[in-house]
């Protein structure tokens, strides 16, 4: 089995286990950095492997338009495209298709739209993503999915039986995983009947992994955690589950203890460029004017090469400066911040102090947020 | 002597020489990076420490704006505030504030001028440059100097003898060399009387390194290299030499030729933000459609970090999607480029091979150019 998932201990519902890969271990929980069109803004590989990450995201969506998946393949797949030898997943496209791209169409069969790029005509269907995704060669690729806003009901019905069709066509013309493992996509909203709908079908696909998608969304916090609750029991034990775009650092502490393995996100990338950090006291803009001469790192027991290196009040400075490193050296540190994150809740199975570990996280991550 | 220079070997004018700082050892011939705002321009320092950068050059004009000399002094200096360990130089902000700056008056005392960023008011003396510098704290400093185009006569003739009255009340302000090595500057356009009185006032002043200044402000290549051919040995030959603002490898090149040792200029990253990269063929935009499939890394011999991981196609790929890592992968090439294009006629100075290697270089360098 080229790909396979040990659960290695578990603590309630939140498991630490590995996911063997040919690229590779992932250690889980995990956290993948997102590298949108085959880079991690700002970010180059060696910068990820120094700061530990196990698996990376890019988007289908985004190379089909550019470079294309045809070239990406011809040069020798996505690993060696952008020079990243660990596991990578690809998104299968569907939710920048609805979310970025101008559609033009949509029916049982497919979706038909307009790139955000150059407005050029372009049709995915569960066949053409499946292509597009074995062009690039990720480790992990999704089954083409409609992902809607979780509040009308009657959306997210249509969406569940068409992701559910949409899956089993994936999953025929992705039927082998000896070199790319298939995850299938739990869609439902916050409809506990629909998750239960949804999952009931997907799993019957005998699928490496599944993820859990439509949450992020637009819903509440209160609202993704109560649907968590639910939704990923519904899921195979034995395999891995996946929160598809969750990245704040109280929703990874709240994933993991519900049973989510594998996270993903451009939080931490985009708010660097913004000037926005990660601290254990929660989200902080590094661009104000109490830092400006502050000396310390920007976190004190941070082991990124940012913090190790530079003082709040250069990384202001560079902001200030609307200089360029500073998306780098920020993006660096907030990347890091939730890889330690996962690694610290993993060890914090293993070793049965999970349920301390979160509270402590949290009521000093969410602090200064009550207070606000 | 906290800085001392020694000339290792000549090869008729060239010299390969250690130039020794309180901050280490730079080698010469010597590219420096330029770090306008105490940064390289999406370059981190643990990149420039690996592509052997040994000395780096940051703008007091632009330090003195934003976030002030003062901010700087108080966080420890320019070195730890930056987190680079190597010699640094500053220049004496003269230059940015006729080129970039509104000018509100000029007189013999100095020049008032409006800040580029927000209009703000300034006035720079050669004291308040001296103290702008010193609380840089960089180990090279330089004289504040008028810098005109160098054609209109007239114009250089009052440039060259308010460089020289300003020259003298630097030295007056900074008459102790034992932390900061001071480095006045010669002036004198494309007029060689002009150079000369101008070099023969400053080297009256005991500096520890002198600096051609007004070359590469307008004139041709063949005017420039003419006014080094007898400018540079109008300079003590026991003091490092630095053109200021020279970065194009042909003139690099032509400038070793001549008797110069240090070089600085922000060529090299400018021309990366652009999507152009130096090779021994000359430059060449990264961008064109003939890269698009091209699996070969920028230049096949070179050992920076960009041409041993990552291939022309992906290079473009990231340049044609305004990607951010292109600015860092970019840049590395080009700094690199500069560097062991200096590392290497050192060498060939110290064996006896200069003149073979600077013919073939330039005849391949300047190939296509003829060409065009």
């Amino acid at each position: 089995m080229a790909f396979s998932f040990e659960v290695v201990k578990s603590a309630g519902k939140a498991r630490a286990g590995v996911f063997h890969t040919p690229h590779g271990d992932i250690p889980t929980p995990v956290f993948a950095p997102v590298g949108t069109v085959a880079t991690v803004k700002a970010v180059p590989p060696r910068d990820l492997h120094e700061m530990g990450a196990s698996l990376i995201l890019s988007n289908t969506y985004h190379l089909h338009l550019r470079p294309s998946s045809e070239l990406v393949r011809d040069l020798g797949g996505l690993h060696r495209f952008m020079a990243w030898d660990g596991p990578i997943l690809t998104d299968s496209g569907g939710f920048q298709v609805f979310s970025l791209a101008k559609i033009n169409k949509i029916d049982d069969e497919g979706v038909t739209f307009a790139s955000h790029i150059d407005g050029s005509r372009h049709r995915f269907t569960p066949e053409v993503s499946m292509q597009i995704q074995e062009n690039l060669g990720a480790d992990i690729i999704m089954a083409f999915d409609q992902c809607p806003t979780p509040k009308d009901r009657r959306v997210v019905e249509t969406a569940v039986r068409r992701t559910s069709a949409w899956a089993a066509r994936c999953r025929e013309a992705h039927a082998d995983d000896s070199c790319q493992a298939l995850f299938c996509i739990q869609q439902g909203g916050i409809y506990e009947d629909l998750r239960a709908e949804s999952s009931a079908f997907i799993t019957t696909l005998d699928c490496p992994g599944y993820a859990v998608g439509g949450l992020a969304v637009g819903e509440s916090k209160p609202e993704m955690y109560a649907t968590l609750d639910y939704c990923v029991p519904m899921l195979p034990e034995e395999k891995p589950r996946y929160l598809m775009g969750v990245g704040a650092p109280d929703d990874l502490a709240h994933g993991v203890l519900r049973g989510i393995d594998i996270f993903d996100c451009v939080l931490p990338t985009r708010l660097a460029r913004h000037g926005a950090v990660f601290t254990p006291d929660g989200q902080v803009n590094i661009g104000r004017a109490l830092f400006q001469r502050d000396e310390r790192p920007l976190q004190e027991d941070c082991d990124c090469y940012t913090c190790q290196t530079f003082s709040r009040a250069y990384l202001r400075h560079l902001v200030k400066a609307g200089e360029l490193l500073a998306h780098n050296l920020l993006s660096v540190h907030n990347l890091r911040f939730l890889i330690r994150h996962m690694e610290t809740m993993r060890n914090a199975i293993l070793q049965g102090t999970l349920e301390d570990y979160t509270a402590s996280f949290l009521e000093r991550y969410m602090h200064l947020a009550k207070k606000e």
